[in-house]
């Protein structure tokens, strides 16, 4: 008799099958307010790497970190009227506090252009003081009406980057370090995700923003994921806020700025990007487990033998625990560590160890192998390396056999339902999105012809990258 | 003529050098929402230092980070009675969003007792799940009528730590083990802040506990500060949210909980505890730069000497940065180095360096001497050891000095004037307290007689330590 299956699988359902590893793996639930989330410790353990990851590079880039406020006073939100117009839609208004109604109603950030606007202004005078580079780690509330965890949450955490230049190249150069630098570094060589770096639509644009860039994620059901965007704010903010330098010939100018983030969103990239139906695969860079010993038996000095295995591959230092809980059926516990997505197993147990053997398990391929008890550590350690370098490279082989080219918006509205389409953005233009948008497809972000990014004020020879998005 | 004083003396009016330090070393400014605050890069990276202290040992303690929502219906604070009573005058009220009314409000977290109890008590089923250790580094809110940044303000940064365990004393025996392994250690060997630990009397108790303890510090004004605190919240919590779990023998019990918290308000100890009327002066251990490089004049190869001195100290492991700018007056950097707190200076200049010297200066003392440039590397980073031993011992020292022993409760008001007073508990009792308070003055904890932490329960022989505070 086959095995019930503990997820729904991919094939047959791809939300559910998203909905069962969220609660199997236990990585979130939903909070009691719709559409918040509780990040359960295994997914905020994974989120703390990505987080470390992420702010190494922000430092690197030359940004500092700092904190404003939760509360902006509505008043700041309305004087962009792009921005207001954005995200009006998706307030939390907060009207009463310490026991009365409040004379001037305060949100609750959905972002932090303005009030951080409202500082910039007062601290930038002279040129000297450019480029202003802040970056704050937040939490940010947008009322979502079609919530899904991770993805679309009415809270959620992320960073946000906002700074302030002397000049609109200076601002499109550092919008563009932070997407190269920091965003696809730590996507690809970190979560193992591929992604398409390019530009967004008028349509697509950050309210507010004079350019968005992004990077796009395939997901493994073919859809597509914004996983982080670099906005070019031009002036928009800086004249609303009054946010001037003096220049080195001592004339009054506008700062020109950039803001950037990514969010817990990325959790759910790796959710998608890499999981399969036994669980989550997570790419060893962030997986708060690196390496698990699983004790079968402790039987015949194994238990002992599976310790010292736990000692060496931290002396090697990767992440590692030994499972010695014997009491809980071999079986469900391999299922639960494939669940978690733990990168590699080393089972323990006194069968093997009689023929001076461990077995070695990719959680990748499902590939398992018996080595010898002393190469274990090292074989183990090699593993982890091949793991994050085959998760990205599946995850690459599977988006590009997925995308193909086309010439019509009715061929990339076929090709989208399995997944991405690739053509030229002058056989959309604004009329072909609004008819990709009748069938929930859209145009992820316009490429080069060659696939590199585009200049900020490029239109021809643009290619766009067209699908389904979460 | 003497120099106009950068700040305002602290034996001149300390809360206004308090103020000036805030704003002159460029630490935070007041948001613009009553009691909100901005953290400027210089103090949040203070803070992260201390959030990694922090982090590492509670890590250390076995608690897992996890997150959870901002936003608590109001009824789930309703639910235990001294826990609504304490905070309800401190609530900030959602009614709005999405642009429509609510149906039912929620208040933004002033902490997470409840929410986190409403998924412990489903998360909690068998004794093989306790304990369950849980911590969240959060933004939590309280409105306050008579904001001070750091201090008290209506938006803060904290991490709130909540457990569960099978009984009593285990609970007991965790609660303490945070306050001795976790937030003591951060505070006298990372923030060099010494602190008494103690028992709060019933009127300082945490909203909901049995039992709070806390971690008093003696700022340089001699006002307390109660920079942590860690609660035996009994079974309050887990009755109303009914988080139970099967025992051995297969019988429903109550869990004993915990909870346990300190914030940004440490940014405020750090402050007080050690500014002096040139501004911070930084523990080496929480400082972003523990030594400053200043080039003097870019003569004579004095810019390349304090570039070699600065990659020297950086092989040492050191936060480093060299001062090359020397367009801006020697005076002045060295007037903002003192006030930003950096522990340890090295002054680079031609006049020095053809002496075969350098200059070395310590912030806490302000001692200079020459030194043989082949040695300033070495000797600088020994300095930097030595700085963080002498603030601690500095500050014992002052605390100890402002700390006397009476026999009364108008002799411990009128010692309150200038530091704490200790006194036995029975000579105060709740009545005594009352009295202290028409003064502004309260019990700060109670400790056994020889200053060790008394019982969870005992009323015996304790001594009270009382003192304004902050």
């Amino acid at each position: 008799m086959a095995k019930q299956p503990i997820l729904t699988p991919q094939s047959e359902d791809f939300p559910r099958w998203y909905q069962d590893v969220v609660a199997k793996a236990e990585l979130a639930e939903n909070g009691p307010v719709r559409g918040t989330m509780v990040i359960r410790p295994w997914a905020y353990a994974v989120w703390e790497f990505v987080q470390r990851a992420l702010d190494d590079r922000i430092k690197a880039a030359g940004a500092d970190n700092a904190y404003f406020p939760l509360f902006i006073p509505e008043a700041y939100l309305q004087k962009e009227a792009e921005h207001v117009e954005g995200f009006s839609p998706e307030l939390a208004v907060v009207t009463h506090a310490g026991g009365k109604e409040l004379e001037e109603p305060v949100v609750v950030r959905p972002t932090s252009e303005t009030i951080i606007n409202s500082y910039f202004s007062k601290w930038v005078q002279s040129y000297r003081d450019l480029p202003l580079l802040v970056n704050q780690w937040a939490n940010v509330v947008r009322w979502e009406l079609r919530p899904r965890v991770f993805l679309r949450t009415t809270e959620f955490l992320w960073q946000e980057g906002h700074t302030c230049h002397a000049s609109q190249a200076d601002a499109n150069a550092y919008a563009l370090r932070i997407l190269n630098d920091v965003y696809e570094d730590v996507m690809v060589n970190v979560l193992g995700v591929p992604v398409h770096l390019g530009r967004k639509t008028r349509r697509e644009r950050f309210a507010g923003a004079d350019n968005s860039w992004a990077c796009e994620g395939m997901m493994r059901d073919g859809k597509a994921l914004q996983m982080g965007t670099s906005h070019e704010l031009g002036q928009n903010f800086a004249k609303v806020f009054d946010t001037k330098y003096l220049d080195t010939e001592g004339k009054e100018q506008f700062v020109w700025q950039t803001s950037w983030g990514v969010s817990t969103r990325l959790l759910g990239a790796v959710i998608m990007a890499h999981g399969d139906d036994n669980g989550l695969r997570l790419p060893p860079a962030v997986a708060p487990v690196q390496v698990v010993v699983l004790l079968v038996r402790d039987e015949d000095g194994a238990g002992e033998r599976a310790r010292v295995l736990g000692t060496e591959l931290a002396g090697l230092h990767h992440r590692v625990q030994v499972d010695d809980r014997v009491d809980v059926s071999f079986g469900r516990r391999v299922t639960d560590w494939e669940l978690k997505g733990v990168p590699v197993r080393l089972e323990v147990g006194p069968r093997d160890l009689a023929e001076g053997n461990v077995t070695l398990v990719r959680r990748d391929t499902g590939e398992k192998q018996a080595v010898p008890l002393a190469e274990a550590s090292t074989r183990a350690s090699m593993l982890v390396s091949e793991v994050q370098a085959n998760l990205l490279a599946e995850a690459t082989r599977m988006r590009d056999d997925a995308t193909v080219d086309v010439a019509t918006v009715d061929e990339a509205t076929e090709a989208a339902k399995t997944g991405w389409a690739r053509l030229p953005w002058s056989a959309v233009g604004e009329d072909g999105e609004d008819r990709l948008a009748t069938a929930s497809v859209s145009v992820r972000c316009l490429q080069a012809a060659d696939g590199s990014l585009p200049g900020a004020s490029q239109e021809d020879d643009l290619v766009a990258l067209v699908g389904r998005a979460y």
